[in-house]
């Protein structure tokens, strides 16, 4: 019978690529860069850790390694590919600085850290996940270690494993709780640095420095191999119009990444769309538009990318959630006891403002009884499972109808919803992913030594070759900014959106006119791990668009 | 920017291998198998092309190309990974043998012979499309030429382009088609060759002969890649049960294999459930029961994989069905006129017989209305657009909400839909479709000159290594058999089911108990076109199950 294992195995033996600096391990230390000079915005969150300089990774003359640290690993939050080698990449430079590894492992998630929950990460262990994906060598969680009870647990764990560092892998929440546990150990005199990887498909934790998160790269790849398979499918059966949404939360990142590298028809934008205070009548018609222009051109079919997030951009839908949510708090009662659907919806739209009524009455009843039931605990309205993929093409048909009617549209329309998520985010990792992470291993496993706590390992100029990456690290505090959460201000890091004004837009924007009535599509296939260079190398566009690209 | 074009680029350059007597295509001809004596099950349906021999291609003493043939090709249905391959292999064994090349293609698939609607396949045309998935090479449609005006119309397109041979790549109704085309024309003294090629990523048109339909093997990949990612994130997560529908008509040949190549928690087979004439009930309980010892064991997660045709095993869902559309068919009027969508749920209930009532009473609201609104245009029910998916994730979650009732389930549920069908149609092909669809191609050439029509081009040992693959072609009226068909009795190809006695199966149910509990996922990652060969040069598990398993 046939191996599934054998890639497996080849990737297994794969050995990533690293800067030079850090091929050179046993040589290298950090030193402050004197370009960048040190900021914190708000100090007074950061009483103990203000003031950090930037540093880089360098050889210097007489470096060496220091005593050998015991270090902590957690994962936290959504998976992305490449998490298994920030681990590997930390093990394998512990060891070769110290000729030993007293690396722990948290087992799912920061809750791990709280409860004490740990397995020793030594050789064998972490063997079988080298250049893997998912989390499953320790697994991952959500809770968020916010509360005075929770920071002391965390002190109260690594003090009792005698941690000198703590890792922690994660997206922009789990960053700034690195930031505060770093000023928290600081401050009570626990001597454990702190150090943040930068970890999401979503792409939204990103600074000047830290040029992209990790998983980014994979998991757009996969899911522009499946949009360029279903494009392909569509330029050959004729027939379907398909509606993908695409996970990543609030940002548009990945739908935008996935529209250079596939060239689909229509691409929302949620920040764009928010921009324009555009309406769901606005981006109905501007989807109708493009299946019309695209009939007249005898093409009854396409590919639709809807990001995630949407739904958040769009001023009346999201003026319509905080109501409902506000609405079905208060009057949670009096809305459960009516008994059928239509009745709850009419007593919704009799309860709600003028304006949130009419969106909610614009919205195909399927997905009015998806807000109105599917809610979460709390009653609230659950965003992420809101079908915008169903709501769009349940729009779309109403407004081709429509103009069906009034003899405007005389072609065929049908629709296939997709949603691509779960499909990319522990999926085999690239090679970028995967030397980018075993990188910031390393750079990691170099904080944690010299004790530089409150910092996120970050590489620059990641678009060119790996011999050309700069290794470096910011001070996590330098992120962080006010931002009301929930209706609280908190410190925070900000969430990176969709520069409109920046290369990557401004390429698909010049270029989308001429993907939408032309068939246009890219195939990019699946991703290759043998093979030529230009096959088994490549880097986001977006990336590659930020760095080359002049900005206009 | 990066380059999506890269692999493609690179795959069209992949020279596909071939086996040595169509290696040497200039010196090959047809020889009849005397080990395979001639059979016509349905003579009276085929007075002119019975009695046919099964043929083998070789290499014999003098062969020699005679005439240059003028031939049309033409896809027929579903997209399978490698119709363009087929193509491009007639193409080039055409120009080895006969230095020239004429060769038609049908634009949008049979209704292409019907209006006399071709483009010529040259050298330029057919070069972006080596070894490129999709069918947009001519596109492909589902007309089927049954009545005697279409096939008078298909003679007169044949004769107007005074073709030789006429190719027909498509399944089992297309090859049902083609022999029916073939005792046609030769019937009328038509001069034309019909050839047919078995093609399907269903794997439901499989005979003896006939190993294995072309598409199947990079579907399953490509399924058995996202089927494995998501598995790999649910083992990270530990959060979710996805439930995996999976596109593939009524026959479970995807479910088996996918199952095969991913270890699934729980894969349902149809026809092992139509044997045991298991109910939605029983399916239900089948899958609640993996669910409860997973979380017993701590686990609350998992992978349920759904074939598609699922819902026409069931017994009781089947008469539901049929009853449904009788019923809808009758009573459309009054029905049509009830406003609620409770009223016409009520109204159905009524009418249909207590078991139908029964069996539509226990399927979940949400795909209750889906099976009475979402109707074709003739009013019936469509099986393939019911989400069974979401059906089992309902039902599944109504039977955990009783056990929790009664104490006997304490684990979380938390479940995600899926479906895979258009990603896995159109892709890359893989090394074996890559090869084997271009060796078919090389074999329709050969029968074509050789004016054998009513065959369809077969490759025997498709397990083993290219070098030992024998290539042959089949009698098409030696596998038709009379089936009722929409209450009439039609001689057709007969859908090759999961043969529940057969190797694959065998060894899946001899598995499976492991998987079920235990973590035994494997994660196949993407298709590679570059590296090792045990890497690139896989063949589908259930083949090679097939070949090489003795069946007990």
């Amino acid at each position: 019978m046939g191996n599934t294992e054998a890639l497996r195995h080849q990737r297994q033996n794969y050995q990533p690529q690293l800067p030079p600096v850090l091929q050179d391990i046993e040589g290298a230390c950090l030193r402050a860069n004197a370009e960048a000079p040190p900021t914190t915005p708000l100090p007074e969150h950061f009483p103990s850790t203000q003031g950090l300089p930037h540093l880089q990774v360098a050889a210097l003359e007489g470096c060496s390694a220091s005593k050998a640290p015991r270090v902590g690993v957690v994962l936290s939050g959504g998976q992305a590919a490449g998490g298994h080698n920030v681990i590997i990449g930390l093990h394998d430079a512990l060891l070769r600085r110290h000729g030993c590894v007293n690396l722990i492992g948290f087992l799912g998630g920061p809750s791990g850290i709280l409860d004490n929950e740990v397995v020793e990460l030594n050789a064998d262990v972490i063997a079988p996940y080298r250049n893997q994906g998912g989390f499953d060598m320790i697994g991952s969680g959500r809770t968020k270690i916010e509360s005075p009870e929770q920071f002391a647990a965390a002190k109260k764990t690594v003090e009792a494993l005698q941690l000198d560092g703590l890792v922690v892998i994660g997206g922009d929440d789990s960053n700034t709780n690195a930031a505060l546990l770093a000023e928290y150990f600081k401050a009570h005199n626990t001597p454990c640095a702190v150090v943040g990887i930068p970890k999401t498909i979503d792409g939204d934790l990103k600074t000047e420095d830290v040029e992209i998160s990790f998983g980014f790269d994979t998991a757009c790849r996969t899911f522009s191999e499946i949009i360029g398979n279903i494009a392909r499918d569509a330029l050959s059966a004729k027939k379907y119009t398909h509606f993908i949404k695409l996970m990543g939360r609030s940002a548009s990142h990945i739908a935008l990444e996935c529209a250079l590298q596939t060239h689909a028809n229509v691409t929302l934008i949620g920040e764009e769309l928010a921009r324009n205070k555009a309406t769901l009548r606005d981006v109905t018609k501007q989807i109708a538009d493009v299946i019309a222009a695209r009939a007249d051109a005898g093409k009854n079919y396409g590919i639709v990318l809807i990001p995630e997030g949407i739904i958040e951009f769009l001023p009346e839908t999201k003026l319509l959630i905080s109501e409902l949510n506000a609405l079905l708090a208060k009057e949670s009662k009096s809305f459960d006891a009516l008994a059928t659907p239509e009745d709850k919806a009419a007593f919704v739209v009799k309860n709600l403002s003028e304006e949130a009524a009419s969106c909610f009455k614009a919205i195909p009843q399927r997905i009015q009884q998806q807000l109105l039931l599917d809610r979460d605990p709390h009653g609230n309205v659950q965003v992420s499972k809101i079908e915008t993929e169903r709501l769009f093409i349940a729009s779309v048909t109403e407004e081709l109808a429509k103009r069906k009617k009034e003899r405007t549209f005389s072609g065929k329309f049908n629709a296939q919803p997709h949603f691509l998520g779960y499909e990319g985010r522990s999926a085999l990792p690239t090679n970028f992913d995967a030397n980018y992470c075993y990188s910031l291993g390393f750079i990691a496993a170099l904080l944690v030594e010299q004790e530089a706590t409150g910092y996120i390992a970050a590489i620059r100029n990641l678009a060119g070759p790996v011999d050309e990456w700069q290794p470096a690290a910011v001070p996590l505090a330098s992120l962080i900014h006010m931002e009301t959460r929930k209706g609280k201000e908190k410190p925070v890091i900000k969430k990176a959106m969709v520069e409109l004004e920046g290369p990557a837009f401004k390429h698909f924007a010049t270029q989308r006119n001429q993907w939408e009535v032309n068939d246009a599509y890219t195939f990019p296939g699946p991703i290759q791990f043998f093979g030529p260079q230009d096959v088994t190398d490549q880097v986001p566009f977006s990336l590659a668009l930020e760095q080359t690209t002049p900005v206009v």
